[in-house]
C-alpha cells in the first residue's frame, strides 16, 4: 500500500531535497512502522517534478487554481478586521465540527446546486482533502472495497491506499460514470462476497477526465448504489465551474440519506486557508467530527472566520463568475493548441473545470515520456496516476488552470515536439525502449 | 475502542445540540462502519459540558489560552500586510512538509530548550494533534502497546485509541516519570511479547498532573527507551511557559534518533492558527510527511505566513514572558483558593503550564460529582479521563489557564461547597451512592 496523496496542488516555493529523499539512510525505526506504513515512499517521479517546478518548465501538471485576478488589498483589509476586531475568537481554539455561522453560509454555496440541508449536517474540515481522509477512517476495514471512476482523483486513491481498501474501478464515458458498467461492477463484486463499502465519484468535470455525469444518469447511479447498499461519496469541488452551463442539481439534493458529499473553497476561493466540508447523515456526522476531533481537535477558527467575513461581505458569486471566464479562456487556448499542434493525439473538450484528459498516439507511454518532457521543459501527470494498478499509460492529464494562455500554447508547443520525437523512435524499433512501470507510482504535492 | 481526543481547547461559542447527539436516530449505515469506528461515540459528560459552557458557568475544565494580552491591533495589521503583500502564496497551496521559512523560525523556537536541528527534520502540522495522529499513523498497528505516563493528555489517549493500542501506564511523582517504573513496565511488557512502539511523555508542566521531568532523569528515561529499542515522543506544548525557571533542556536535545518531538504554537501565541510541528529524524520524517500529504494535502500557507510574520516582526519572547507572569499570577490564585477552601484535598503547585492536579478526600469519586459541581456553577475535569482504564475517580483537574483570579477563586469557593456535600453523604452512607462508571468516557474538545 502506497499514500501518495498526490493532491491537485503544487509548491510555490522552490522544491526542497526532503521531500525527494530516496529513504536510502539507515532508519534505525525501521521495524517499527506500522502495515498500513509499509508501501508509504517517495514517489520516483517525484524528484522530477522538483525539476518540474523550476520557472522555466511549462508545468500543465498541478492543480493550483490562478489566484492574481482575487482581490488582494480587500481581502488584506478583511484579515485585518477578522483579527482586530475579532481576533479573542479568531485566535482561540474553536468547535470540533466547525464554525457554526460558516456552517450556515455553506448551506447558501450548496443551495446552488440544490442542495437543501441543515448546519447540523455540515461538518468544516481543513481541505477536503481531510472529508476524504476522515470518511476513509470511518469506513473502511483493510481489504474493504471502494469503486471509482476509471480514471480517478490520485489524492483520493492516496487516501484509500493509506487504509488498506482495494479500488476497483468502473468505465466512463463522455457522460461520466456508466450505470450499466456500475451495476455490473456491483453485482459481481458482490457475487465475489466483497465488501463494498462506498463509490467515490467526482461527478462534475471530473479530475482527470474533465467530463460530467449527466443529468439523465444521476438518479440511476443512485438507484443501483441504494440496490447494492452502497454509500455515494460525491467529491464537488469544480460543480461551480461550468464554462457555458449553469450548475446541476447534485447528487446529494436527489439523496439526503445515501449521499455524503465534499465541498470545498479552494477552487471557488482560495486554497490557502485549507477550508473544504463534508455534508453528513445525521449519525455518520457524528462519527465525523469524533474522527476530526481525534485527527486536529478542531479547524482553524481563523481561516474559517477569513472565508466567512469574505462570504458574507465580498461578491463571492461574481468571483466565481470570474473565474469561470478565466479557465474558460485557458481551456479555449489548451484546445487550441492541441488541435495545432497535436492532431495524432485525442482529447476532450471539457466544459468546466480545470483538467484535459489526453490519448496519447499508439505504442507511447505517458510515463515513460515524462523525463524527456521535463528535459523539453513541459510537465504533466501521466495517466498511470489516476489507476489504482497503474494502468493508463497511454492517458496524460493536462491542467489548464494555472499557466497564462500564451504558456499553455508554448508548452502543448513542447510537448508536441517530444511526442514526435517519440513517435519515431516507435517508427524505428516499435518501442520508446524505455522498459516496462516496475510499480504504481503518483506523483507528491509538489507536483499536480 | 472510543476516540474521543479531548483536546485542551473549548468551544469560544455557545454549545451545539449536534455533538452531543445521542446516536439514538437510526443509522442506515450501521453496518458499514470500520471496526476502529465501533467505539466511537459521544461522551455521556459532554452534554453537561454544554452546560459548563454557559457563563454562568466557572469552567476550570478548558485548556484555552488566556489571549486578552494579545496585540490584536499590531495582530491584525500583520494580517493585512500577509494578504495584501504576500496574498498570492498565502492563499495558495503550499508544501506538504510546510513553509520552509517558518520551519527555520521554528529551530529558533526549539533553540531555547537546547534543541539542535535542521529544516529539514521539522514537519508542520494543523496543530500538535495532527502531529500525534500522525505518529499514530505510521507507528501503531492494532494491538500495538503505546506506554505512557499515568496520567496521560486525554486528547492523546484518543488517538492512540483511534489506531486500536493498547496503552500502558507508567507511574510518576514529583519528579515526572519515574525510571525505575519505566523499566519495569518494559521487561514485564517484553516479557509477555508484547509490541511496544513508543512512550509517549509531556515532560514539563505535564498535562494533567503538572509535574516535570527532572533534569537528572532525563538521560536516564532515554537510556531505558534505547535499551529496549522504544521510540520516545515528546509533546512539549508547555516547556517555555515555567513560571521561576528557565527552559530545561529537552529529550530531543539529548537523543536526535530516538526521539521525536511535537511542539505547538498553540500555548505560546495562539491557537486559531493551527499550527504545530513534528521533529523526526529523516527516514521517519520522510513517512510523516506522506501521511500528512494523505491527510490534509498540505497545512494552511496563510496560517503558516502568519506565524511565521509574527516571530520576525513581533516580540515573540516578550509575549511568552507575558504569557509566563499572567499564567503565574493565575496559579498563584488557584493554590490560594485551594488552601483556603478545600484543606481536606491535596495538589501539587505546579511551576508552569495551565493545570493542577487534586485528589479528593477518601471516598469521593469526581466523575459522579461532576453533574453537582456543574449544577453548583462550577467545571472541572474527572481524573478518569486521563486513564485508559478509567481509573482516576479520585483525582480531578483543575485548569487555572483561562478564568481570571477572581473567577478562580470563586470557582474553589464554588467547588468546596460541592465537595462537603459529597463528604456528608459519605459520612451518612458510606458512599456518594451514584453508583459506578459503567465504561470509560471523556469529555469532548468543547470541554477540556
Amino acid at each position: 500500500m502506497t499514500t501518495h496523496p498526490v493532491p491537485d496542488g503544487e509548491t510555490s516555493g522552490p522544491p526542497t531535497s526532503s521531500a525527494a529523499g530516496t529513504g536510502t539512510r539507515l532508519d534505525r525505526w525501521l521495524g517499527s512502522y506500522a502495515e498500513r506504513t509499509h508501501g508509504m515512499r517517495s514517489s520516483e517521479i517525484r524528484a522530477l517534478f522538483a525539476v518540474a517546478n523550476r520557472p522555466e518548465v511549462v508545468s500543465l501538471a498541478g492543480g493550483m487554481p490562478f489566484l492574481e485576478g482575487l482581490p488582494l488589498d480587500v481581502l488584506g483589509d478583511l484579515a485585518q478586521r477578522v483579527v482586530a476586531s475579532r481576533g479573542l475568537q479568531a485566535l482561540q481554539y474553536g468547535s470540533g465540527q466547525g464554525d457554526q455561522t460558516l456552517r450556515e453560509q455553506i448551506l447558501d454555496v450548496m443551495a446552488l446546486e440544490g442542495i437543501d440541508a441543515h448546519p447540523d449536517d455540515v461538518v468544516v474540515t481543513t481541505g477536503s482533502q481531510q472529508a476524504l481522509d476522515l470518511v476513509t477512517r470511518i469506513f473502511i476495514n483493510p481489504g474493504d472495497v471502494v469503486v471509482a471512476e476509471a480514471p480517478s482523483y490520485v489524492g483520493a486513491l492516496g487516501v484509500f491506499r493509506a487504509y488498506q481498501a482495494d479500488v476497483v474501478h468502473v468505465p466512463i464515458d463522455a457522460d461520466g460514470l456508466i450505470p450499466a458498467a456500475l451495476e455490473s461492477t456491483l453485482a459481481a463484486l458482490a457475487r465475489d462476497g466483497r465488501r463494498v463499502k462506498f463509490l467515490y465519484t467526482v461527478p462534475n468535470f471530473h479530475n482527470p477526465a474533465g467530463v460530467s455525469l449527466s443529468v439523465e444518469r444521476r438518479p440511476q447511479v443512485l438507484e443501483i448504489a441504494r440496490r447494492y447498499g452502497v454509500l455515494v461519496l460525491e467529491d464537488n469541488p469544480y460543480g461551480l465551474l461550468g464554462f457555458s452551463t449553469e450548475p446541476v442539481p447534485a447528487l446529494r439534493s436527489l439523496d439526503d440519506e445515501g449521499v455524503l458529499y465534499l465541498g470545498s473553497f479552494s477552487k471557488t476561493f482560495a486554497p490557502g486557508y485549507r477550508v473544504g466540508w463534508v455534508v453528513a447523515p445525521h449519525a455518520v456526522r457524528e462519527k465525523l467530527v469524533l474522527a476530526s476531533e481525534s485527527a486536529i481537535l478542531c479547524p482553524s477558527n481563523a481561516s474559517q472566520i477569513a472565508i466567512s467575513t469574505y462570504l458574507s461581505t465580498c461578491d463571492w458569486r461574481g468571483q466565481i463568475k470570474s473565474y469561470r471566464e478565466q479557465y474558460r479562456e485557458r481551456r479555449d487556448a489548451m484546445i487550441a493548441a492541441l488541435t495545432e499542434h497535436l492532431p495524432e493525439a485525442s482529447w476532450n473538450v471539457p466544459d468546466g473545470g480545470f483538467y484535459t484528459w489526453v490519448r496519447l498516439p499508439d505504442g507511447l507511454d505517458a510515463k515513460d515520456m515524462l523525463p524527456r518532457a521535463v528535459t523539453a521543459r513541459v510537465a504533466y501527470v501521466p495517466g498511470t496516476a489516476f489507476y489504482f494498478d497503474g494502468s493508463g499509460a497511454d492517458h496524460m492529464r493536462l491542467s489548464f488552470c494555472y499557466p497564462t494562455p500564451d504558456r499553455i500554447r508554448e508548452g502543448v508547443r513542447r510537448l508536441a515536439g517530444v511526442v514526435a520525437g517519440e513517435r519515431e523512435l516507435v517508427e524505428l524499433f516499435g518501442t520508446t525502449g524505455s522498459g516496462g512501470h516496475a510499480d504504481v507510482q503518483q506523483p507528491g504535492p509538489d507536483v499536480t
